[in-house]
C-alpha cells in the first residue's frame, strides 16, 4: 500500500475531484475486432519493404556503443560512418524477446495500466513549448502552469497516464528542468508518467525519483516491475540520435518501457505516399526495438505510430487528417504484426480551441481506437500540431474521450432490457418518462457530459450563451479549485524533495543533452 | 439528357463552384465491413422483441384505408379503435417484396444515388424552424435564406441529395409553401430532394414538379424509375398518423421511396434501454414498411433509425451521444438484417458551431459511416437538435464529410508507393520535398481541405487570428457568390412555374395538413 499517511480524504478523492461528475476511473476495453484498412497481403509488401530499408539502405545510429552492439549481433557496419545495415533475420530472432503484453505499473496500483490487446490508455498532452487559456492567451511555457495541468490531469480519470511534460516549462534552468519536473508528477499525480530519454543523467534521475515513489528498496526490486515509460523519436528519415539511445538503452537496463515513435511526416521526412512512410516508420522503429533487445533480451518495448502528412504548400505539419487516420490505423496493423503494444496519438494542427482542433481530434481519436492503440498520447490538451497545450482543450479532448469509453461499451441486451413489458405498459401514443422500467434506470442510463449542454437555446442564451470552449474554461478553474495531492508516504516524498534539492546543487546534468 | 438549353457553362460548374477546391462529386464507397456492435444472437433477440411488439402490443394506423389494407392482408384490427396487430408471418411475406437495393434517380444522372450496400450518400440539414448565420445571428426560417441554402447545397459536391427543406419557410402560406419549396428543389439544383408526406394533396403536387422536372411526358414513364423520396416519422411510440400514411401510399403507389424513420428518443418515446429503444424502432419500422408493401408490393422502401436519448435532467433530446452512435450503428445491422437501405444522420445538440457541435456531429458521422448507412440526413448545417440550420456549420460539415470520403478510399500499396527507390536516393537524415517520387504526386497524394487552416500560429495571427466557424462564414458567401443554377430545359422550367403559378392562384392545398 502506497498511501500510509496523510490527510483524512473524502470516499471520492482517490478518483476524482469532487465537484466534477465524471466516469469512474477504467482502463478503457475495446471489445470489437480492431478496424484493419489494409488486407494481410498489403501488410506483407509494407513488412518487406521495411527490412529491405534496413537490409539495403541501412541506418544511422550516432552511438558508438549501440553500433558495436549491433555489429556484435552480425549487423554490417559501415566502416568510418554511422551506417547500420540489419539483417531481417536479426530483427526476427532479437524481437522473438519482446514482450507481447506490459503492465505499466504506477505507485497507485489502482492505476497501473494494461497494455494488453483491445485495452487503451489515454494520455495527456506533452512536450508543448506554449501554453493557453482564454482567459491570459498564449504564453511560454512555465512551471505554474505545468503544475496546474498535472493537477487536472490527476483529477480527470479519463487521463490515463502523463504523456510527457504537459508544457516545457522553459523558466526553470534545462540542467535541472527534469529534477523538478519529474518530482512533480511522482507527487502532484499517482499515474504512470514519462521521462524524456535525453542522455542517461536526466533517465538516471527520472529512474532514482520514481524508485522511491514506488516506496522500493532495491534496484533489483524497482526493476521486477516497468513503472516509467520513454518516448523514443527516430530522426527520420532513418537516423537515430545519440542522446536518445543513451537514455533507452539505460531504460532498457532496468526493465522500463521504451516506445520507438518514428517521426515520419510524410511529404518531408519520409515518402509523400501513406504506404512509402508507412514502411520506412517500420523499418526506424523495428531498428530501435531490435537495439534494445539486443542489449537487454525481453525488455519491455512497443511501436509507436506518429505517420501524417505535411501540408504541401506551406510545409507545416499537419494532423487529423485522413491520411493520418489511415496511417494510425494501419499502424496498429503493423505493431500487431510485430506482437507489441501500439501507440498512437490525439492529434490536430488548428491555432485556436475550435471546431477544426475539435473535428481533427476526433478524426485521430476513432482511428486510434477503432485501430486498438493500446497508448494514446496527446489525448487531452493538444494544440497547433504540438506546439501549445490548452487547458480548455484538455476539458474538450476529457469529454470526447469519455464518450468513446461509454461508446466501447455494447448495449446489454437481455430481457429487461428489451423492455417489452415496459412497452405493453405504456402502449402506443403513451410515453416513458414515469414508467418503472424507466425510473429504475435513468440515473445511469446514459452518458452524463461533463461539458456538452443539451439545454434548449433559450436556457443556454439566459445562461450567458456560452460556448463549449467558455464553459471549458469554467470547468477546468473548478477542477483545479477541487485538486486533492494524492497521498504519498511523506518519509518518501520528503526523500524526493532531498534527492531534487541535492542534485540541484550540484548543478543538474552535465551538458544541455 | 437534361442540358439542352440555357447559357454556356465552364467546365467545372457542373460540379462545383467555380472558387472552391473541393473534391469531385462522387457517392461514397465504404470498402469496409460494416462495423457490428451486437452479435447475430443479440439481433436475433431484438428482432423477436420488435416482432412480439407488433403481435402482442399492436400499433395504432390513424387511417381507415391503411387500416382496411392491413385487415384484409390478415392482421387483427381490434373493432371500434386504430389497433392493428401484425403477426411476423404478414411482415415477412410482405417484405419479401421490398427490393434490397434502389437508385434515386435525379435530374441530372450524373447525380443519381445508388442505395446498394456500401454506397453512402450525404444530405443537407433538414426541416429546421430556424436558420442562423454568425452576422446575422438566429432567425425565423424564410425563403431568401431557403434559397441560399439551397444553393450551397447545390455547389458543394459532398452534398449528395436536399434532405428536405433546409430551413422551413415561414414566410411562405403553408398551403403554397409546398409548391414554390418543392420547385426550387426542382430549379435551384440538379440533385434528388425529398417531399414531405404531409397528406395526399403535397404529395401530388409535388411528384408533378418532378415529372415536369425529369421531362416525363406521362405517369407511367415517371413510375420506371425511383425519383423522389419522403421521409415517414412514426409517432412514438407504435403510431403512424393519418397524413403520413396518406403521402406515403401515394410515393409508394407512384414507385417512389418512403423511409420509415421511427422517432425513437429513448427515455421518452421510446424504452430507456438502447436494446428497448431498438426494438421498438424495428416494430415501427417494419410496421410502416409493411404497410407499404401491401399497397404496393416492390415499392421502394428503406429503414430509417434516428434512436437517440433525452437528456433525463430536462426532458430535451440529445445527439451524437454514446448511445447515439451505438443505435446508428445497431441500426444498420438491424435494416441488413430486413435487407433493405439504411438511413442515419448527422446530429448534434449544441446551441452554436462550437466544439461541441463538432463532436457530436463526429460521433454521428462515424457511426453512421462505420454501420454503413446508405443516406445519411442532415449531413450538412443541422444544429441544436434540429431547430436551427446553420449557414456555417454547413462548411464545417461539408469538410468533415469530404474528410471522410478521402479516409474511405484505402491507400494505394504498390512498388511505386512503397517508395524504396526514393528512400534509397534520399537515405538517412536527407528529406523528401524535392525528390521526383514527391514532384509526381504533391498535388493530389493528400486531402485538401476547404475549411481547415495549417499555417502556424504567427500566420494565422497575421490573418486574423480567425476561428474555423469564422473562416466558414467567409467561405459560405464566396460559394454563394460562385453560385451557378443548373441547367433545365427553358420550356420544363416554364412548366413548373405555370403550374406553381396555377395550383397557388387556386389557393394550394385545402387544409393546413
Amino acid at each position: 500500500m502506497m498511501q500510509r499517511s496523510g490527510r483524512k480524504r473524502n470516499k471520492r478523492s482517490n478518483d476524482s475531484a469532487s465537484s466534477l461528475k465524471q466516469l469512474p476511473w477504467s482502463q478503457v476495453q475495446n471489445p470489437y475486432k480492431p478496424f484493419e484498412i489494409l488486407h494481410e497481403g498489403q501488410i506483407d509488401a509494407i513488412c518487406d519493404t521495411a527490412y529491405r530499408i534496413l537490409e539495403e539502405v541501412g541506418m544511422d545510429i550516432l552511438h558508438a556503443e549501440a553500433k558495436e552492439i549491433f555489429r556484435k549481433a552480425g549487423a554490417r557496419v559501415e566502416s568510418g560512418s554511422d551506417r547500420v545495415f540489419i539483417d531481417r533475420g536479426l530483427i526476427k530472432d532479437a524481437m522473438a524477446h519482446a514482450p507481447s503484453t506490459i503492465t505499466l505499473h504506477s505507485r497507485n496500483p489502482s492505476h497501473n495500466l494494461d497494455l494488453s490487446p483491445g485495452k487503451i490508455s489515454f494520455g495527456s498532452v506533452a512536450s508543448a513549448p506554449n501554453v493557453s487559456d482564454i482567459e491570459r492567451g498564449r504564453r511560454p511555457g512555465n512551471q505554474e502552469d505545468y503544475r496546474n495541468l498535472l493537477k487536472l490531469c490527476q483529477s480527470l480519470n479519463t487521463i490515463h497516464f502523463i504523456a510527457g511534460y504537459p508544457v516545457e516549462p522553459v523558466d526553470i534552468a534545462p540542467r535541472t528542468r527534469h529534477l523538478e519536473c519529474v518530482a512533480d508528477m511522482a507527487i502532484l499525480t499517482d499515474k504512470v508518467y514519462h521521462a524524456y530519454s535525453l542522455g542517461k543523467e536526466r533517465i538516471t534521475d527520472a529512474l532514482e525519483i520514481t524508485r522511491i515513489a514506488h516506496g522500493c528498496e532495491s534496484w533489483s526490486e524497482f526493476k521486477e516491475k516497468t513503472r516509467l515509460f520513454t518516448i523514443i523519436n527516430t530522426s527520420s528519415p532513418l537516423r537515430l540520435d545519440g542522446v536518445m539511445i543513451e537514455g533507452a538503452m539505460e531504460m532498457a537496463r532496468h526493465n522500463q518501457l521504451c516506445i520507438i515513435t518514428p517521426f515520419t511526416l510524410s511529404g518531408a521526412m519520409a515518402p509523400i505516399t501513406v504506404a512509402g512512410a508507412l514502411a520506412q516508420q517500420h523499418a526506424e522503429a523495428l531498428a530501435g526495438m531490435t537495439l534494445l533487445q539486443l542489449v537487454s533480451p525481453g525488455c519491455p518495448v512497443a511501436y509507436g505510430g506518429f505517420t501524417s502528412n505535411v501540408d504541401m504548400k506551406s510545409g507545416s505539419p499537419a494532423f487529423g487528417t485522413p491520411e493520418n487516420a489511415q496511417a494510425a490505423m494501419i499502424g496498429g496493423q503493423l505493431a500487431r504484426r510485430v506482437g507489441v503494444p501500439y501507440r498512437s496519438s490525439n492529434a490536430n494542427a488548428s491555432n485556436c480551441v475550435d471546431a477544426q482542433a475539435t473535428y481533427e481530434s476526433q478524426m485521430s481519436i476513432w482511428s486510434a481506437v477503432m485501430g486498438q492503440a493500446n497508448m494514446i498520447m496527446h489525448g487531452a490538451g493538444w494544440l497547433e500540431g504540438g506546439l501549445c497545450a490548452s487547458f480548455e482543450k484538455l476539458i474538450i479532448d476529457a469529454e470526447m474521450l469519455q464518450m468513446m469509453t461509454k461508446f466501447l461499451q455494447p448495449p446489454e441486451v437481455s430481457e429487461g432490457s428489451l423492455g417489452l413489458e415496459a412497452i405493453k405498459d405504456v402502449g402506443p401514443g403513451g410515453h416513458f418518462f414515469g414508467t418503472a422500467h424507466t425510473l429504475e434506470r435513468y440515473e445511469t442510463a446514459f452518458y452524463a457530459p461533463i461539458l456538452s449542454d443539451w439545454s434548449n437555446f433559450e436556457s443556454w442564451e439566459e445562461n450567458g450563451s456560452k460556448t463549449a470552449t467558455e464553459r471549458a474554461h469554467l470547468i477546468y478553474k473548478n477542477i483545479l479549485n477541487d485538486y486533492q495531492q494524492p497521498e504519498l508516504n511523506s518519509s518518501w516524498k520528503e526523500e524526493i524533495d532531498d534527492f531534487v534539492a541535492r542534485r540541484t546543487s550540484e548543478g543538474g546534468v552535465t551538458g544541455d543533452f
